[in-house]
């Protein structure tokens, strides 16, 4: 059996220490109620939801798995319950807007949350993202008549909402969607198709379920043109705003799949279903892209959450199991072994987890600020800063953390040796339920295209060099000799390293679009590596300069490895980038 | 659902081509007979039984797996009539010894078809494996009374073989094992004791099981010198050499485990079973681990072959699946998108794994062909060296075959994107199969310990300058101008990074032993990519220089693409690896 405690002191020292929230969140306008006293209060009573009533049912929610009969889909035993006491207590709603309903809160405070239950339950925590995500939507293209119908609902988590947008043969090109709408004489569409893949398209734990679907009407331009979203309820609204009756919507099975077994994925068909035009015909796409960048950050605390709980585990078993002695001679003389937390190699699989997780956690919290400035902060200059920096980071963030949270589940699980095999022990579902982030919400390949084919060529291409100039600043004020450069020595190595190859990239490119293509996972992970580095540089000078405790010594000890074990991957994917698309290309299809 | 072809044209280029068979292996004494003929043919009767027979039970067996009921394992439909076509049509003792009925062919054509049985079915497979290693076991070691009763019948897979090592408390340290061995007044031993992760523990595919038990006299010595090894059937024999009473073997449980779901995971309880000694008493460890070596190749083999089936069915995938259009323009103008193997990154995908597994595959043969040297050759001296190279590559065959079998399945897994995660494409099977052989049979941590600890230090350091003299007469054979020196000049590269590290290590281990076990992982894939770089020179210059036809070009590409693309990671390894182990062992464990 696992365990979870929410890792409360980290939150901590990221926002008061190195973030300074004081400075930087307390201050935004309508955040003026916050200060430490509230986010201590939040994260130690969100930690306590996590590991009380999320948790707990996270393995047996995986062995027992969703079911379909009969059309209805049936969570796993224990899910109702606990979504019951997380909704009622507002966790769904943190930082939804408090005209509907929602607390309000900082994104940044969101995120700190929606973290800890990625971590304690991410097939649980699925619905109440996607619900966010459509609030957001909603909330921002919606008609004042949807909004009033729906909105209060949903942030409560009185229902749930969907997002059907694949289907069997549009996934990745969504230009590709056949679903219909019709148009009825009273304003609303007919919508008819097969929606695959839709999380949480059917459950028991809510009483109305609020699809968005993009459909194509008839005379609709042909691709990505001629795609509208539209709402569309399991159970039309009676006069009183009640689920009445049925809508033309069915679950027509649920996927089998590698993990997140508690969380339904399923085939939703749409026979003439009533609904309901959100946001402007034929803008469905980029409405639906707008809020998908929020759906991917979350995705992203996917991986983060998985490898901090996954880490966990994976140490408390190296500091328990006895298995041989050390190499340098008996550490632990009254037991028939040493603990197998005193070889080297056990230690590097920990610290690599950590270093990962820890870093990544930096820039979530970073990210999470950036996303509260650009809605609060009074200054249109800044807001448009941090826009352009949450554009950029989007991907990375989705795609390295995914990535992490794989690896580093996998390097957890190795931690356990054969144990780590077995269902029981509760490791193997850590591998399986990160897998599937690294493909949904657009796959990391879909990602990393993203970051090198748009986010470094828009708006004249100056999104890259706004975050390495934030780099630039950060290196200059670390000069060698005062406070020691020891982090911003090797960092300002790395972005040289990456601005050169962001350069040639774009250089490249320019003659041929596939370099992009041939570039793009490898060049995600060198920004994403260099990234980290930034803020592994942060963390390590606050954790050298502050208090000499075992925390900021743990800290600064994790943050050289960093340096030392991690960040030098990036040399020989510098290499392996240059060499370019013509290798690639080469071959035939059929000699693959 | 997924299919398998058995790549049969690229172990004849192996064979015939590169390492040249007719010259190395079809000279040695007892080979005489073999032929290009003979080899075709076993290469092509291999497939079909792979292709036909074991295939189409790999995804309904890991969908059904092993049941157990009232102590009896009962394994998945269809996997019996398998097992008895393959064992009967002498599959599974083709490199055995003829004179207990196995088929005397070289260890080489072995790993050939063993290959292919791992791509075809994994947890099929693994009993026979162990069966096998077993028989040699046995042949090494038992007295000529049990080789009598038991070997003809293990060799023709009437029964199986389990090696019985891991307690709860006892897995990579085998000295800490519990089951006791009480000397009987007839010669035999009472074994009493509770064995764990016993693969083919208990199953119903043949009508006797025998054990290999370690386990300790009363009066044995503590830790790994008093350990010895029994023979346990789960049936006693009948004066005829039947299957007669009861043994006091008993399965008490199977595993719920992350996949190979076809093959039983036991329990083993013995009570006072009837045991008898295999070669000396408290010498079990050193003769299992003699023979470990062999399993542990076979495990190796896995991960090649896993990757090898998984990567078929990506490249299927991927010239099928339309989906969006080339970065370049339409390549697929009739079809409403463009086959996805059009985009850079998806050939990225499939290149990584075919380069891994390609050169994978040109290191089993070459060390298949050292084992049949090493068994077979006339001059003791060659025999010699190739066992040394055999004991120095072994850690490096288990652990990086099996890290790239996971890498590449979960990368195959990629190329499918939503629908890999779904049971029903078979793809995330292939993920979860190929897991467990980085964990058992020596985790690769301790794989990558044996290599460091033990393989560069003993008789005096000489194996690893042994296998770099070889790669130095090869780069001396291609120099610039000449023949072209596209290979030899990264190989050389690499190999002076490589020689150079190793250098270091051994000076540092010498001052702190914990240096071993820090550098121990990065250092053993430094080694392997090294290794893989020499086979895929050796490849690359034969596709060079042969004729141009198809197979060659996508050789010399693959070959082109392991020295741009994947390669150069061994810059970062090497650095990170001179860090030291410092870093890693200053946290106290409580700050885990």
């Amino acid at each position: 059996m696992t365990t979870y405690h929410a890792p409360i002191r980290d939150f901590q020292f990221l926002l008061q220490e190195v973030f300074k929230v004081q400075d930087t969140l307390y201050t935004l306008p309508g955040f003026e109620e916050i200060d430490d006293d509230v986010v201590n209060m939040v994260l130690e009573e969100g930690a306590k939801v996590c590991e009380e009533v999320l948790h707990p049912v996270n393995a047996s929610g995986d062995q027992q798995g969703c079911s379909f009969d009969d059309g209805m889909v049936t969570t796993p035993d224990g899910f109702k319950e606990a979504y019951q006491i997380f909704t009622e207590a507002g966790w769904s709603s943190l930082s939804l807007p408090t005209e509907h309903g929602g607390q309000g809160l900082p994104e940044t405070l969101n995120f700190v949350i929606e973290e800890m239950t990625w971590s304690a339950n991410a097939a649980f925590i699925l619905c109440s993202v996607l619900t966010r995500g459509v609030v957001n939507l909603l909330q921002a293209f919606a008609s004042d008549e949807l909004k009033q119908l729906y909105l209060e609902k949903l942030v409560a988590g009185t229902w749930t909402g969907t997002m059907c947008l694949t289907e069997s043969h549009a996934g990745t090109d969504l230009g590709l969607v056949r679903t219909k709408a019709v148009a009825q004489s009273d304003g609303s569409f007919a919508l008819s198709g097969t929606k695959i893949f839709i999380t949480g398209g059917d459950h028991d734990l809510t009483e109305n379920i609020i699809h968005l679907v993009l459909a194509r009407l008839p005379d609709a331009p042909e691709g990505v043109r001629g795609i509208s979203l539209f709402l569309v309820p399991k159970f039309r609204l009676d006069s009183n705003g009640s689920p009445g009756q049925e809508n033309g919507v069915s679950c027509g099975s649920i996927e089998h799949k590698m993990g997140i077994h508690g969380s339904s994925t399923c085939v939703i068909n749409f026979d003439a279903a009533r609904g309901f035009l959100v946001g402007e015909l034929n803008r469905g796409l980029p409405q639906m892209f707008k809020l998908m960048n929020l759906a991917r950050l979350s995705i992203g605390l996917q991986g983060l959450g998985i490898g901090e709980v996954a880490y966990q585990n994976a140490a408390a078993y190296a500091r328990d199991r006895l298995q041989t002695r050390s190499l340098t001679g008996v550490k632990n003389p009254d037991g028939y072994a040493d603990p197998i937390i005193v070889h080297a190699d056990v230690r590097r699989m920990l610290l690599t987890t950590r270093a990962y997780v820890e870093g990544s956690r930096a820039m979530s919290l970073w990210t999470g600020i950036q996303l509260d400035i650009a809605h609060a902060h009074p200054d249109e200059g800044d807001r448009e800063v941090a826009n352009d920096l949450i554009e950029l980071i989007t991907p990375v963030f989705k795609a390295f953390f995914t990535d992490m949270g794989y690896e580093t589940a996998t390097l957890c699980q190795q931690v356990f040796g054969g144990h780590g095999y077995i269902q029981e022990t509760g490791m193997e579902q850590f591998v399986r339920d990160a897998r599937i982030a690294q493909i949904y919400e657009g796959t990391n390949g879909i990602q990393a295209l993203d970051l090198v084919r748009r986010k470094l060529f828009i708006y004249e291409g100056r999104l890259p060099e706004l975050l390495f100039k934030r780099m630039d600043q950060f290196i200059a004020g670390h000069p060698a000799g005062d406070r020691g450069n020891e982090f911003a020595a090797p960092l300002a190595e790395a972005l040289t390293t990456l601005r050169a190859l962001t350069q040639w990239l774009m250089a490249v490119a320019k003659e041929n679009p596939d370099e992009l293509g041939a570039a793009s996972v490898d060049y995600l992970r060198v920004f994403a590596l260099t990234t980290l580095a930034w803020f592994w540089a942060q963390m390590g000078y606050v954790a050298k300069e502050g208090e000499d405790n075992s925390f900021n010594t743990a800290k600064l000890v994790t943050a050289r490895f960093y340096f030392a074990r991690l960040l030098p991957q990036i040399e020989g994917l510098d290499r392996g980038i240059r060499s370019g698309a013509q290798l690639l290309m080469e071959l035939d299809e059929s000699q693959f």
